[in-house]
């Protein structure tokens, strides 16, 4: 496409990079084409449907500017593999978007490559194509990832049913410390909530392991009450949390009992956003499968709440059932 | 996803426009689902391969910051889908990931949904879901588009064969005269280069029909000497071009003729890109089918050059064979 005014899109030299770094991760098997054509061509096998997701991540919004490149990469890929975890979906294949500033350097480039092809590998998929542009403004990534499921298989946002038991994956609320701690305003256990921000995981194997036992899923990126909204405004029902019962971090245990409000630390906690867990509805028939499930699932699970009849509202109560009010809107909007 | 330091993802009463805006162009037809969760889901019927490409638009870098919304939109979406046509594919579904600047208005995405609406019913495809963020720094417009073929019959840039013609679609310089008429270079007949420039229609029709008769086909979107070269090189061939067989239009045809320096003018719209037309390969065995197809084709087509032997080079020609020299790397990289 022409560029406009001076303005040049990535100059040889820059390309010459990318044809570096990025070709090789096209490379690998899966279907994909290497990088030579307009478009990439993939073959979805018979009796599986196809899931699409889209995530930007964008430089001073998403992560701080100082952040490691390779983390940076990682990120972006494994915040929308965890949307194709939430729909129970095999990830298979993602292309990039990559606007970069005029001063990046093939330092940070070559770190940014070597931390998609960590991510790639770990996660058994691989880079289809995509596009690259050069701006005077910040860095803006833009990943769509592609994964597959058994036709009719795809757990959905709707689906959760009064009566069906809420479940959520891992711990709520460290990434929200983590990045507390990379702006200067937390001390302890710093490392390790720090990683759980940069470093979050998509729930890949779990998701998939739910797709017969959960009748709603989503993961958890806006925050624990937002998304939990999500799931019951889809579904037309309420979603009722159980503020006892929120799986924390030891860490975050600690610091919430050092705040001067402790229930409003722990409202931080659920609506800071970032987790990366799994938040799921489970009917009374599907627990005996879903016990035997949390024996061996990587991250533990926890019944964090109840659905009931409603029309798309979360109820947060307390352990004896009364309710706590939470600010309306908290978290942020995806469309 | 949390964000980092006072700078936030949309606030709710722009995340509210979005809805508005954008909510009703995903409820189409074509197998996707609502924006209700976090992926979409979609069914590539049995026999079909999928096509799947990204391009990138950034504001100050791929069209004027004074253009209209509804242009900025439609030209975004059209650029992406002339990649399916270049492969042969039927266009159905995108994703649209919006990084939209802090001051955006109401209007502005208004028409930015409008033009979006009216491109994508005009191509027969619709949004499948996205992601929208705001930014201090201009906009970016990241979309996926996604397309079938059949099974094995997509269009590659690899294929094109020693003794086959090399033809274009329309007519080649007339965007890179728009944006010459956008930045006041140009006087004479302004208002259609400059719809050239900013209202390019991907050849989808034609794209699809030369499935069976193009050998190699590519887009001309880096310029059609970089383009040729993407050919040649995937290809494993030279391409040789005529430059007197190019097809101009007459106001580029004048344009060239005031010019102090005509061949260096005509090598400025052969390099200049954002034509959006195809160049394919054709065989001897397939030349007359095309004759049948150019009877009812929507855009002209010339053979503009034909395929050699060699190792992925483009040569230019004159009208008496002699070799004209062309600044090597003229062109803007993808990966």
């Amino acid at each position: 496409m022409s560029s406009v005014d001076g303005k040049t899109a990535l100059g040889l030299d820059e390309f010459g990079l990318i044809e570096t770094y990025f070709r090789p991760l096209a490379e690998g098997e899966g279907g994909a084409l290497s990088l030579l054509d307009d478009a990439a061509l993939l073959h979805v096998p018979e009796g599986l449907d196809l899931v699409v997701a889209t995530d930007m991540v964008v430089a001073g919004v998403h992560f701080l500017p100082d952040c490691a490149p390779d983390r940076i990469a990682a990120k972006a890929l494994a915040v929308n593999l965890s949307d194709l975890a939430a729909m129970g979906a095999e990830a298979r294949w993602y292309s990039l978007g990559l606007s970069l500033p005029g001063d990046v350097s093939a330092d940070w480039l070559r770190g940014f490559a070597k931390g998609l092809n960590a991510a790639q590998t770990i996660h058994g998929v691989s880079l289809i194509g995509g596009d690259t542009t050069k701006t005077s403004d910040g860095l803006t990534i833009s990943i769509t990832v592609h994964g597959t499921v058994p036709r009719g298989g795809a757990v959905r946002r709707a689906g959760a049913r009064p009566g069906d038991a809420l479940c959520a994956s891992g711990t709520i609320g460290d990434a929200y410390l983590g990045l507390l701690a990379r702006t200067g305003s937390l001390d302890a256990d710093a490392d390790w909530v720090v990683d759980a921000y940069e470093k979050p995981e998509p729930r890949l194997s779990l998701g998939r392991s739910l797709r017969e036992i959960a009748t709603a899923m989503t993961d958890v990126s806006d925050g624990l009450i937002a998304d939990a909204r999500h799931v019951a405004q889809a579904s037309k029902v309420d979603v009722i949390l159980d503020i006892t019962r929120i799986p924390l971090s030891a860490t975050a245990r600690n610091w919430i009992n050092a705040q001067p409000d402790p229930e409003k630390a722990m409202i931080s906690l659920m609506t800071g956003g970032d987790d990366y867990e799994l938040i799921f509805s489970v009917p009374r028939s599907n627990r005996a499968r879903l016990a035997e499930l949390s024996k061996f699932a990587g991250p533990s699970i926890t019944a964090i709440g109840r659905i009931a009849a409603g029309s798309g509202s979360v109820l947060v109560c307390g352990g004896d059932g009364s309710p706590i009010n939470i600010p309306r809107n908290l978290g942020y909007g995806h469309f």
